[in-house]
């Protein structure tokens, strides 16, 4: 950030009085420019014994596998979200969307929203964002063509509860250690 | 937003190529600005059966009780987040943090994430953004001086869920009606 989004000044790094933490603030109108996680929405959609995935179109992780996610809008809630994101990359529409879990991922500040939905008709196709949709049974998971870690740990936690026979809503972290390694925290 | 925090330069409120959204563009470098909800994170700190409340030393709000509870900073996750906040407000110390619900605000593009967790040593005192701080049993809540709905319907589902003798994790909405009155939603 180089200048004021308010008056088009620019902005000095600072901390600014009675705060603890440095944030952009205006060399001239003094307006203090937060900067705050990003929610991403997305949705574990079922089909009988299968689950939806979708091939990215788009960078990052061009060609590897997701559940269907993005990033959540103002005005809108997380559930909206989460169909919403469904029925763009891959549409699909969904039923009876209930939690299933929340990931931080404190190092690029998101924070991951990923519900279970049902398919209505079990119908897919790709959006725009997407190359192909296909739906997966446990078996055939293309578990080493996944795009990000986010979605192998919430698949790994999804197939563990399913095989249980109880779904919980998990609470979790991924974070990336001074060695570059991942830490999962599952609460 | 009327300039480009990047180049200084005017924004215009449009759709971009392959959007559905009108977001604030800039004319010169055409930087796409996204503005998305933000997180409120806050934590139900118990004691025996008693719940930390604070009161607000600061607008909105002034004089009224709350949870501990706000923005959620980059670089963090949402438990750190519940926890900083708690000491920030209350000077409280928290063990045993698990999540208890979360509710989507979409007219103020907020989304409140909720946990609970045990006070190590019973104390607390106000900080600077609040006035007090004090132990509340179901029978003494200050129902109707509470800051906020999230904090009346996520002390609703609290107490209904101690009565019960099992915590779940709870996905609201506060949705305003037209009529400017508030829906609440429970998943």
């Amino acid at each position: 950030m180089n200048f004021c989004n308010q008056c088009g000044s620019t902005v000095s790094h600072k901390i600014p009085e009675g705060d603890t933490i440095a944030r952009y603030v205006c060399d001239r109108c003094e307006t203090i420019h937060y900067q705050n996680p990003r929610i991403i929405a997305g949705c574990i959609a079922e089909w009988q014994d299968r689950i939806l995935l979708c091939k990215r179109a788009i960078e990052p992780r061009h060609g590897l596998w997701t559940l269907p996610a993005g990033f959540m809008e103002n005005g809108e809630t997380c559930v909206e979200g989460a169909a919403r994101e469904t029925h763009e990359e891959a549409n699909a529409q969904l039923s009876d969307i209930t939690l299933f879990c929340m990931f931080s991922i404190p190092h690029i500040s998101q924070v991951y929203m990923i519900y279970r939905g049902q398919l209505v008709d079990g119908k897919a196709h790709p959006g725009s964002e997407s190359l192909e949709t296909a739906l997966f049974n446990e078996s055939s998971i293309p578990w080493d063509k996944l795009a990000f870690p986010v979605m192998t740990e919430t698949l790994k936690l999804y197939f563990s509860d399913r095989c249980s026979g109880q779904f919980g809503v998990h609470n979790g972290e991924i974070v990336r250690n001074t060695d570059q390694a991942f830490r999962v925290n599952i609460y």
